[in-house]
């Protein structure tokens, strides 16, 4: 997918949301559990419910690999699912991978071939290796960590280089500039750190962000958007567990919707602020 | 898996050899193709050949999932098969993950409840969150990347602190040292920075090291052993493609087996120099 026609998608549905589909067993409705892939029917009334609201869904890997083979099957079929009846939506790959050589263009073949994702999100810690069999593929997108919302962010990604004073973050995105362009290269950016956003943003004033961390996390959509947001919007905002289980029963999914809903009309607002 | 059970498991084979199970459809003998399932096939028969030279098996999991679910089913006959036959083997998942919060449990829950592996191995980009959820898991194992043997591992590894002078795969070995103990953490250091091994040992005296990197990576295993080799032995040197394609006809096993204890042989003779 173009960088052109992720901007057309934020334009047509006024939103720069992305659901997560951290789809867990044990928190899905209990009457889903009598159908025969529980994981694949909530994942579709999710976005049969949410998709007029979002721009791209993030099924995160972990949420899958935990139920094995069949896991992997209702990934495969939520995949599916969502190209043939949503076909503009972008979709992320949550996987958080980071191997090098061989292993890395396995990776690839796995998320971009078999599986059809837009894009994967990738640890940097072992450098170019790690991210540059993701870029040979035209039209797909690598998501690179860079400062992430959690506690412990701060043990290594905010540490000062002894010769440039640039942060690990910085430098990660600094090299990544040299990898790939705004075109193929997007970056994990937390909403918990609002003010290192602002940062982020003068580095790297046309890339794309994916931002988690608002809502459960606790970040600020109008505090975020302050900082981030670009003439072309610039910025994808990823809500997760707040949309998908805002409901328990069966009108779980028409909960998500609404949830979904709202967030989109508090982004419709802030999107008039650029020139989308 | 406890520590002693490792080093018993080293006495008792003359061994520290792990053999990576980096299974490819392309690259594996031909006449494996008319098995219902040629990965496992492979897997098992190099498997039964090589188990008296290796004291551990690292299936890397991208080569898995490039075949999605049907590559996940090769995987858990794999471990299983494993587990049945050879119950003292240290079996890793080399997933290098690094997640945080629900979603690295569900990476523990996969790898650890679903799957039994001995370990996983991890990036430590995001801290501590990515590591603490699999030590709650009694005698499983977290082996984290802290020096690599790929030629950008030095983009940001390598990188010294502003206020410390000390890199960043040292400050990522020492912050490691708060969260678990050698009892069930590992580290992976590449043996093709031979020279930042015996850096990396002189840090950590008692952590059993990961050494990928012997073999078609470059690494001289006499150099590694004389800068990491302790008295309990303290590491597993990892080989993968040379040992699984070292034949690619009907004998490809026996060619494995031969290469497995062509190691097995060279590190006998280095863990004289152990009180093993």
């Amino acid at each position: 997918m173009t960088y052109e026609a992720i901007v057309e998608q934020i334009r047509q549905k006024s939103s720069f949301l992305c659901v997560g589909l951290d789809t867990d067993l044990s928190k899905i409705p209990s009457f889903l559990h009598d159908f025969d892939d529980p994981i694949f029917e909530f994942n579709r009334q999710i976005v049969d419910h949410t998709a007029a609201y979002a721009i791209a869904y993030k099924p995160n890997l972990a949420f899958y690999e935990a139920y094995g083979s069949k896991g992997w099957e209702s990934l495969e079929k939520t995949v599916k699912y969502i190209r043939a009846n949503y076909p503009d939506i972008f979709l992320i790959a949550d996987a958080k991978r980071g191997d090098i050589g061989n292993t890395a263009q396995m990776y690839a073949k796995a998320f971009f071939e078999l599986l059809d994702f837009d894009a994967i999100t990738l640890s940097p810690y072992m450098g170019a290796d790690t991210v540059k069999p993701f870029l040979k593929y035209p039209g797909k997108w690598v998501i690179i960590l860079a400062l992430t919302s959690n506690e412990s962010a701060v043990e290594f990604q905010t540490m000062p280089d002894k010769h440039t004073g640039i942060t690990l973050y910085e430098k990660v995105i600094s090299h990544a500039q040299q990898w790939g362009s705004p075109q193929n290269t997007m970056f994990v950016t937390g909403a918990t750190q609002a003010s290192l956003l602002k940062n982020i943003r003068n580095i790297i004033p046309q890339h794309f962000l994916l931002i988690p961390g608002v809502g459960a996390q606790g970040g600020n959509l109008e505090e975020i958007a302050s900082y981030t947001l670009t003439p072309q919007c610039g910025i994808i905002v990823n809500s997760s567990r707040e949309i998908i289980y805002a409901g328990n029963d069966i009108n779980f999914a028409q909960a998500a919707g609404t949830k979904a809903q709202n967030m989109q009309i508090k982004m419709k607002e802030l999107l008039a602020k650029t020139s989308i």
